[in-house]
């Protein structure tokens, strides 16, 4: 037996007995005779010592001890003189009578601590190294501990959990789809589901009532900072549902989340908030309602004073940033400058300072007086030693811009605090989306999305104004789940097709298996995916998702631990009847 | 809302009651004016009676309705007159006051019961509604009960679960993996993991010490009856343990799901059987001991009587068929081809019937008295009305042999019930498998596992007797589980690399980053696979895996459903830098 207790587990009870740990040397300090190993495994840190009693062979392994180490230590539990109060184990200490090195360790190429000194790469390549550290256990930890509870919660409500197939069909407009050439099939590929959207659905068909998986899902994009071509979401189908119950159901499991992962109580029904509403108040589908700040239109206040900026411009809005009154023109030019990044891509910026000593300062003096400057900050709920910023141009564009410059003065202000969650709903968003490009509609959700039936009669009129039964979950001004009830019926399915550009032919060649099973009795459905993910970091208070997979690809989408992916034999080349075709 | 109620929960209870039920038309009787219909979802079936007071509208509806065709039914709760005690619903039905059909159905290709009269093709194409009958959503239920408890129990007691990932490096003797090419990085592929072996033990390196997951495998081989190219595993590894530690911990996990999955109670220690015991008894590393039957060596008491099949023989054994001893002529003859079909192998099949009468007829008469064979009877502990079949020839050909035969005896006699479980280990297998084609040692679970340290002198002289700590987890005559002890130190996994016939280089290669991991202090570690497929399958009374499996590809490989795997487009192969090269 390679131990008795856990290096976490040891205290005061214990007192006296004889045990036995194993772990890894975290480190070892000599002092006046004494050397005090501190041993760690997952569970904790447990100090041994080794005293002037000790015998030689303990002496002797003790001083050839080094970082990581795997050791295996048998001693007496004897209470410490010098307590150490953070310590779960701190109370005690292993007086140390026989010592055995199970595996010794080179020297790590970085240290294993909270804050260590590797950096991104180095980490990456040595990433079972690197999950020795202790945030990454416990991130890890705190993934294992949501998935666990979100299955229980699922299962409690008669959720039931369905593996779907990661070899599936690829479809002819799947450009994002990985794909896996077949050696039984020489010439075809199967490929890797972006998510099981299909089969979620024909599960439905299929009368499971209520579905979830927690599934990978892999999409081959460039990757932008904080995507994985790997990823995973929890997706769930419910049958026989209007979106208010699709909307009770996660709203429960969340708060259950929230409750048993983060101990954080929410006695209140989550805000919802329509797409026209976050986009108008906050620019932007993803709204952090942690504070306020919202977007205002100064339009009517603004026109008519012979500034061309604002008289021409389709629209003109600010937000209020509190306690801002006294920013210098340095921070004001650095604000300018950080509108005008192409990212945000606002053309300048408006100010007014209202200062402690009563007087509005701005860049718009020539144009305004005080009282005009004082109405805007008046309309936008602000008050003396208050800043505005005002941003003038397509309104689209600059709800959007706003929205950007909104969450940089939250962060510039601390008004957004990790361990404070604002959980809400976002609903009716577009059934479509236009295109500038190719000049035509597309889904915004998918082509399953049922519109409102109170729309429909845009349909062809108007088809950017039809709202779809579609709705995203939001936190902290992340998107972390999205979903919609489905259309299950044929006759709108197929105007939906026709709308979006499909010829049946098309259509059937894509969704074909599908719309067969729809000809079998299909009840009405609908359903959401979170991406899991992310749900972690933001539990975790984390920006980046890559710390909360074990082993994450880097943004080319390598493997530098495992160098993956390399390059194959001619042989299997063969097999699969494919070559190599390099694009010169 | 589409419900007030499931199909599956309404009894006299809520007699007298209002109620709103949504699901599948099972089938409609017409009985004298009245008409019912048997109205289906996933928790049960209940009777909705048009009885000669409902309204024209409603009599219209139930007139049109269809197999399958999805409804909405609101009427009252009342008490049946002729009770049905077989459904849990059966003393009530719903008497109609508002019937709408939420979506109709095509008549389906095949009947939704619990038999059906759908072929296998027509069944696997159209799955979503395979999926529909009872068995399929009853395995269903059972496999997702499985996992929940298998998480359940193992985060109990610490495990954590941990995702791998899915797109990990592919090694040059990867035959069998599933290869994915890489856009971003053209020329260059993935692979599918066969299992997440290497993972699950850099995890141990990393300190996580007790992991597992539930993860999909893939393997690219041609398929047996009862394989599939993605399949799922509980993936399980623990550190710092002894075999010991493994089999206690994972026996403790399938006696909870045999108890709380299968109402089974096991109180008593698995039987734990070595690896050379099984064979030589059962003729098997995966023994059936549900029935007693068991091999027996006869060449003690065969040879020296002139008989040349027997003298010249390496191996003479037997088994004996209880109650058996009145075989026909064409049984015999029957069973003499079942042994030498190719699969089995025998040359040709020796028996002996004590009949009755007393007296024993055998087909070697000519060589043997009464005495001798009633001998080899008592040698088999076989008695008056037994039939005694023995094989000759090599000696592990034929315990193999004799293997399959007394599992078709165990068939034949009926010995082999669904509904009776008895689990086991089978311990101490070879470290080393020989292969004839090549003429070369293969590791016989995989390159990691540990030897067995009082057979290391034998690595050199006589590798095939080194035993390895490695065991089967065996539930009646069907492999669920596998696993070992680990190589951890560094000197012993050279020594094993080099008997496998792995250059250093090719070790580099092949394993490289498991093995530089393992320099920075990896703990002693093992774990187990269990076939979750399989397991299902077990517990729900099947031989086939298919049905435990949602959407399941044929022996092809295909998925007769969504007609997958299919060709891609140019484009896509051009991103991809491949072309398609045809075998000719």
């Amino acid at each position: 037996m390679y131990r008795t207790h856990t290096c976490g587990e040891l205290n005061l009870t214990q007192k006296g007995q004889s045990v036995k740990l194993s772990g890894w040397v975290q480190r070892v300090r000599r002092l006046g005779g004494m050397t005090f190993v501190d041993l760690r495994d997952r569970y904790g840190i447990t100090q041994l010592v080794c005293g002037e009693n000790a015998s030689a062979e303990v002496k002797n392994i003790t001083e050839s001890l080094g970082r990581e180490f795997v050791i295996q230590a048998t001693g007496i539990v004897v209470e410490r003189s010098n307590k150490n109060a953070k310590m779960a184990t701190g109370n005690i200490e292993i007086q140390l009578d026989e010592l055995k090195i199970l595996h010794k360790s080179e020297v790590p190429p970085f240290t294993i601590e909270d804050e260590s000194d590797g950096g991104d790469e180095i980490r990456m390549k040595y990433r079972y190294l690197d999950l020795r550290r202790n945030p990454l256990q416990k991130a890890m930890a705190l993934r294992h501990r949501m998935a666990q509870e979100v299955r229980h919660y699922l299962d409690q409500i008669n959720f039931i959990e369905i593996e779907t197939p990661y070899l599936i069909k690829s479809t002819p407009e799947g450009a994002r789809d990985f794909v896996v050439p077949s050696r039984m099939n020489q010439g075809e590929f199967y490929a890797l589901p972006q998510s099981p959207q299909s089969f979620k659905q024909l599960l439905m068909v299929s009368g499971f009532d209520r579905y979830f998986q927690i599934v990978r899902c892999f999409r081959d994009e460039d990757l932008r900072a904080d995507r994985q071509p790997e990823f995973t979401q929890i997706d769930c189908e419910m049958a026989f549902v209007e979106q208010e119950d699709v909307l009770n159901t996660f709203e429960g499991m969340a708060k259950h989340l929230f409750k048993v992962v983060k101990g954080v109580d929410i006695d209140y029904a989550f805000p919802r908030m329509t797409y026209a509403v976050a986009m108008e108040r906050y620019g932007s589908d993803k709204p952090d309602i942690r504070f306020g700040m919202e977007i205002h239109d100064l339009g009517s206040l603004a026109r008519g004073k012979d500034f061309k900026v604002v008289d021409e411009a389709e629209f003109v809005g600010g937000i209020c940033a509190p306690n801002c009154g006294e920013y210098s023109r340095k921070q004001l030019d650095e604000l300018t400058l950080w509108v005008q990044r192409p990212q945000v891509g606002a053309k300048g910026l408006i100010y007014a300072k209202w200062q402690s000593d009563g007087t509005i300062k701005s860049s718009v003096d020539k144009f305004y007086s005080q009282e005009d400057l004082e109405g805007w900050f008046k309309h936008l709920g602000g008050k003396k030693g208050d800043l505005l910023l005002v941003l003038t141009g397509a309104r689209n564009k600059m709800l959007s811009a706003l929205g950007d410059l909104r969450l940089e003065m939250g962060n510039r202000l601390d008004l957004r605090p990790k361990d404070v969650f604002a959980p809400m709903w976002v609903v009716d968003f577009p059934l479509f989306e236009w295109d500038e490009e190719t000049k035509r509609f597309y889904a915004m959700h998918h082509p399953f999305t049922s519109p409102k039936l109170e729309d429909i009669h845009l349909f062809e009129s108007d088809p950017g104004k039809v709202r779809a039964n579609a709705y995203d979950f939001v936190v902290n001004g992340v998107e972390i789940g999205g979903g919609s009830i489905r259309i299950h019926d044929s006759e709108l399915q197929r105007l939906m097709f026709k709308q979006l550009g499909f010829t049946e032919k098309e259509a059937e060649n894509q969704f074909g298996f599908i719309i067969n099973a729809f000809r079998y009795g299909a009840p009405p459905h609908g359903g959401i995916a979170f991406g899991f993910d992310r749900w972690c970091a933001i539990f975790g208070g984390s920006d980046s998702i890559r710390d909360y997979i074990a082993f994450p690809k880097n943004n080319s989408g390598r493997d530098l631990m495992a160098d993956s992916p390399s390059s194959i034999s001619e042989l299997q080349l063969k097999e699969l009847a494919l070559k190599l075709n390099p694009n010169s």
